[in-house]
């Protein structure tokens, strides 16, 4: 069964991945969309403080959101999020690492302005292969609640 | 020549766009990241509270990121970013929807930690072509010091 906003109880954790992130995804993301010479050479790469071709923190982020993606979110009643309360790149991500993690349910709300709208925060912990953490963010997203599934049902 | 730290003076604006997104992009981006209905269907688009078919908030977000490298990053002495302090997703980005906007310098400061390096503090705004703001968010970005330049020049 999808999940509503119901299932999102305080304290439930997600796991994320794992993903492993190659040298040419790590410059095919950059090329588009962020190519600073760290993320689009590996020769670069080593010469700057991250120590290697490193991927784009929008990158890390958008890699983290597809892990969340099939941890839950395309099996559930989501209704997107109105943003990101905080986002931490702590390491570089570099080629050949593998992230894992999980998301957890820290607080849950109903939406007064929508109706039938429930509005669920996570905190999201992302780690390498070292269980070194490279990002860690906080964010709400919005899901359906049961209610309003069984009317329409 | 390249920008340096010292050149990111307080109040200083960066011009950011123009950048149409298409829902070929839009599709594309969401199946790789973000498959969730609204952002790779157009019907599930506009059965959702986003009303159309809409670029995952990453995606956005990545959109963003790729038109502050051309507006000033990739011209610089950049060194990354430890993160972002915030990111509001607040209209829904459309298929066909033209995004501009401006990055401003709103502090900075020499990093104890790493000698020769300053970090730059973004207010961040993107507006769709109505001139509603559709993205909004801070972040600091490290940047290297002109003195430094100039020794190992």
């Amino acid at each position: 069964m999808k999940l509503s906003y119901e299932d999102f109880e305080l304290g439930r954790r997600f796991t994320l991945g794992p993903r492993t992130v190659t040298a040419a995804e790590i410059i095919e993301f950059a090329r588009e969309f962020d190519p600073q010479p760290m993320h689009v050479d590996e020769a670069a790469g080593r010469a700057s403080i991250l120590g290697g071709l490193a991927a784009s923190g929008w990158h890390t982020s958008a890699l983290f959101m597809r892990m969340m993606a099939d941890s839950f979110l395309v099996d559930s009643f989501s209704q997107g999020a109105p943003g990101v309360d905080f986002m931490e790149w702590r390491k570089p991500v570099l080629a050949s690492d593998t992230l894992s993690g999980h998301s957890t349910v820290v607080e849950t709300r109903a939406l007064r302005s929508k109706p039938g709208i429930g509005m669920v925060k996570f905190r999201h912990e992302v780690e390498n292969q070292k269980n070194e953490l490279v990002c860690v963010s906080e964010n709400s997203i919005m899901f359906v609640m049961r209610e309003v599934l069984e009317k329409t049902a």
